[in-house]
């Protein structure tokens, strides 16, 4: 147990920028509002999972929608409320312990504001160890953990609650209600007890990302190389440094699906390397042949460590692109049929990703 | 206040279908599900909206979608009493009125099986006087009554309940929901005491739909022309008669939307007549000169007095087209803003027809 201050949102900001593989949203904007919330309400306290009671009652918050819409189309700052508040009205008790869906972009601050204003805290913990496009990308999905009932909301003030078959449904329903608010909404799901959370949950991850953020500075205070750094901590590896030579993006509409081109440089030079994505970067080719795919991580940077949110790719940037090692848990057949590139269309198998 | 057994539900169905000028959904499977309700629960009891006490809780009832996707989607019979249930568990107390919310197709019979299965009373009313393809096109619009919450259910399980900012908004968070669901659902919304419903709804209306169906038949066994003893009871008059020629459609995809091209015959010889759709017939032209318009009623007949709803047009048919004049409020300056031709994106002022 521990508070999380305005000084840390800037570490946990960067670092769960890393994790969020290209998408979860511009940690800049999420880290705007968590700082506004913060320093109105004062910090968060962030419990672990095993500092949980079995009888609380936890609920997943986080954007859904396009990144790629976010950049014109801010968030209120009060939509997370608003889909907290009508989960909540839903179950009929109060919620007692907000948690980030995903580690990743703005997604790992999501809860911040909603749990600054109503003083309750958050789990340092998540459902994906990074960041996914779709809701039922969670080992919630693998645990039995149903997301519903969930709530949307928007930052105009409309919500929807939603009573769905499955995880699946919950990814259709909801994806098509971001999409009519506007390409970006607000989600509250996955209720459960603290007894479900801690059996289901990946603990720690908020630390993890706060760690890595200041990892960044670190390295670059110490003259060291910052991707190399980050590559390292994560047990990944650089799998290519050079220039967007072109990017191909379309709103589909609820998501950012496209394609960024680079040019390599160093010790790249002459080789091709191509990044597909929907919100998160997806896959890798260098010269046509894979070399990292869901669900493993594929984080672009820039040279100075700097994560660059996949909405933010453009022509001419030089970026180090940095592959990492998935949770253990998307490794097992069950996750692969969930999150690996099979659960995307993509035909080639799963090769894991290691260290150099 | 009387009975509607399944005799007098063949009237309903065919009047409704009149007045739902090709839209509402076909009522042949509206009837077939309304009538298996009816032989299981029993007759239903209608009731004058004069009849409904003041703290009544009715709310109303109807399809939601493309009714061409219903051609080959059936409804299960089960998504209307789901959508009920889930509402009235919203509200907190119990539904005590069932509404058609538009007197048309097979959505003047939807709130049947409800009614049916739960024991509850119709009100003999709606919520349009005919039918139109969206939520907000209602007269409990005009009054200021609001469309939420409402809520959606599709026939696999999946239920929706929207809070939203106004009726335009409750049209587009429902409509994307029911794309979602497959393009076909049912909607329960516009909660209101009986006080409220009896200051907005129109009443009458299923008693006038059952009245337009006997009329048909009435005419057939007096060898008169059903065409015109519609037209003639409902104030209007035969637009064309002919042949279809050609039917452009396309699911964009939560409406049938499309035109159709007809052909003269007898008096209407070599003239060419076109109907643009969307669920609804909403524009009908006689050699490019706008001769019917919403808000009124351009209906499809056969020759014996059957209507044809839009998703069973098809090339080939001989038809007549009745125009007739819609409820009084739709003429109103504020009726028109709404449902008026410039609402569906249409240059043309709007001429209210007549009889011929």
């Amino acid at each position: 147990m521990r508070e999380i201050g305005v000084e840390e949102l800037r570490y946990l900001a960067r670092g769960a920028a890393i994790l969020g593989a290209g998408g979860g949203g511009d940690p800049y904007i999420g880290r705007l509002v968590a700082e506004q919330a913060l320093r109105e309400h004062g910090p968060v306290l962030a419990v672990e999972p095993h500092e949980v009671p079995d009888d609380a009652l936890v609920a997943g918050i986080g954007m859904i929608g396009a990144p790629t819409v976010m950049v014109e189309k801010l968030p209120s700052g009060t939509e997370a409320v608003t889909a907290f508040r009508t989960l909540q009205r839903e179950l009929g008790r109060p919620i007692t312990h907000v948690l980030p869906i995903e580690v990743g972009g703005m997604n790992s601050l999501a809860p911040f504001p909603v749990a600054a204003a109503l003083g309750l805290p958050v789990l340092d913990a998540d459902c994906m160890g990074r960041a996914f496009p779709m809701v039922q990308m969670v080992v919630c999905t693998l645990d039995g953990v149903p997301a519903k009932p969930l709530a949307v909301a928007d930052e105009k003030g409309n919500s929807v609650v939603l009573d769905v078959l499955d995880n699946h449904w919950a990814e259709r329903l909801a994806r098509s209600a971001a999409v009519r608010m506007g390409c970006t909404a607000v989600l509250c799901s996955f209720p459960m007890s603290g007894a479900q959370a801690r059996g289901t949950v990946i603990p720690r991850t908020l630390t993890r990302a706060a760690r890595l953020g200041r990892l960044v500075e670190q390295a670059r205070r110490d003259h060291a190389d910052p991707c190399a750094a980050v590559a390292d901590h994560l047990g990944g590896r650089v799998l290519f440094t050079g220039k967007v030579a072109g990017v191909l993006r379309e709103n589909d509409p609820g998501f950012a699906r496209g394609e960024a081109l680079l040019e390599g440089s160093g010790a790249h030079d002459g080789s091709r390397f191509r990044l597909a994505f929907q919100n998160e970067h997806l896959v890798a080719t260098l010269d046509d042949v894979v070399v990292a795919s869901v669900p493993d991580l594929i984080c672009v940077l820039e040279a100075d460590g700097e994560p660059v949110p996949g909405e933010r790719l453009r022509y001419g940037q030089r970026v180090v692109v940095v592959g990492a090692p998935c949770h253990p848990r998307w490794r097992t057949p069950e996750g692969l049929a969930l999150v690996g590139p099979s659960a995307f269309g993509y035909p080639h198998g799963y090769e894991p990703l290691g260290p150099a």
